[in-house]
């Protein structure tokens, strides 16, 4: 998607300007967020801004987390983007990492897409609320990085989602002032060990829960930009084949109910991150299942928001 | 419980010196760790050391999550203490706050005493794994700090669970190794929320996860006080009458066991925290069912650890 500060980037070219002067004035605040590192031994890991298909690093922001949580967070990015001789970085030549840190809370919602019910084969109505589960940061890899097949299962799937990044802390949120919440999108690769998900009496923890079976990112797309009140497609492709494909419209928990409802028992948090649900079409619920194995590829798209691109490898 | 080395502090009293110099070589290294704040106004958490019943506090450590992350926590610990002029404060002056700021990973086990299967009546046979779940930190209080009852219910019920906190990163740690990963050990009140734990499909994540519903502490005991390789009893108590009372002997998945298994799928972190389980005797088992109401006082005791004391309260 081309967006109107995509297109004014290109005219910057060759101006020597590193950003135009009112890139955070009105529809000029766009930002793509990434977390990343020089992959050099000494992984150090920096924070930046997509610039005209490079990445302009952003100096005295550690983390994204506290950047989220700082005061206004867009002076800071501004202050550090001014400083001269701001480091530029290819996009291809780094490696790219899950935007957030520490995330107090990574909420994932279960069953969202109306199919989805459907697919459980348990004949049971549709559901009044929201499934919840968590996951742990450690789950999760960033962009071009390999999900890890684990030794202990066969049966590492995918399940793309679109993320919601939270940048302004509220408890008992009413729907009406939901998206006054929602600082950016990113997506996910919310990857499943399914023979793990049910190992105990109650709940899917553990098949959740993998190191390195997740991934996200590939950035976090301010909400400017990729507005969150707007509808949204998501693909996923194995291996250049299409296997999930959905709409935002068709969700039984949109995403201003889904901060409503969280926010009705816990304080969302600058950071916190909701994976909004699954569509149809898991290689689980193919015939028979179809899982990932070592050199699958697996790609999770959104117009808005780019595309998460990860191989498959198995645990070492 | 009087330890080595409470009779060691009782012996310092009046010396002058802070700490015995061998505070920390052999058995002499036991320590309860406080996260605390002064409760005026200007709350700024600070990190101490219980000592002959007052808290020395550690300056340049300021989060028990990164002292368990350093090299040599011990070390840390010892070069504050050192310090000269540390600060002492009154136990009963201070406000005791949760001990750990982020912990990557509250790790949370559904069903663990042998008894408390048969209390969910569903003519299961016993489970073969633990259940999993997971709490966020901004669901727990400190001592003494009140339990928060929510407007949207009133089933709010005690747990009473002891806490095992990692000090050593690992994956696939085998049972044998187990105990070398535990930092301490604490209390929790892993209190739950009966009629949001089955919301939705799946999961028992929202009952589990409303703030302030729980509680943990009063501080971290170091291992080589506590000893997780013995066996420890638990009691909680409702209003001084006893509901809860058990010992980790009737564990179906005993501390060790809980380490290798969590560390089949996600490297323990330091700062993790493992809620091991609570025993048969809560409100919600009760016929018919007590839930806890405003004023009430729940205890949470063992002896190697002490008593997390917590009153409730309505939400404002």
């Amino acid at each position: 998607m081309v967006t109107a500060t995509d297109r004014q980037f290109s005219g910057m070219a060759g101006t020597g300007r590193l950003l135009p002067e009112n890139f955070f004035v009105g529809s000029e605040k766009s930002m793509k967020l990434i977390r990343f590192d020089l992959n050099d031994g000494d992984a150090h890991p920096r924070i930046g801004v997509l610039h005209d298909g490079s990445i302009v690093e952003l100096r005295g922001i550690s983390t994204l987390d506290a950047l989220l949580r700082s005061h206004d967070p867009l002076a800071a990015v501004r202050g550090s983007i001014a400083e001269p001789g701001a480091a530029r970085h290819a996009l291809d030549g780094v490696r790219l990492l899950p935007p957030l840190t520490a995330p107090e809370k990574i909420w994932c919602i279960g069953v969202n897409y109306q199919d989805r019910n459907a697919e459980y084969r348990d004949h049971s109505e549709l559901p009044k609320y929201p499934s919840l589960f968590v996951r742990n940061v450690g789950s999760f890899v960033g962009h071009r990085e390999a999900l890890i097949r684990p030794r202990v299962s066969e049966q590492l799937d995918y399940e793309g989602e679109l993320v919601l990044v939270i940048g302004k802390a509220g408890r008992h949120i009413p729907r009406e002032r939901a998206f006054e919440h929602i600082a950016g999108m990113t997506l996910a690769n919310e990857g499943s060990v399914r023979d793990w998900l049910k190992h105990g009496k109650f709940n899917v923890t553990q098949g959740k829960n993998f190191d390195a079976s997740g991934s996200i990112g590939p950035w976090i797309v301010t909400a400017d930009e990729c507005d969150p009140r707007a509808e949204h497609t998501i693909v996923t492709r194995v291996n250049g084949e299409t296997r999930q494909q959905e709409t935002t419209a068709r969700m039984m928990f949109p995403f201003d109910m889904l901060i409503h409802y969280l926010s009705t028992f816990a304080t969302l948090q600058p950071g916190d991150l909701i994976l909004t649900g699954t569509p149809t079409g898991t290689g689980w619920n193919m015939t028979p299942p179809r899982f990932l194995k070592p050199g699958d590829v697996v790609e999770v798209e959104s117009p808005a928001l780019g595309t998460l691109r990860n191989h498959v490898a198995d645990e070492a």
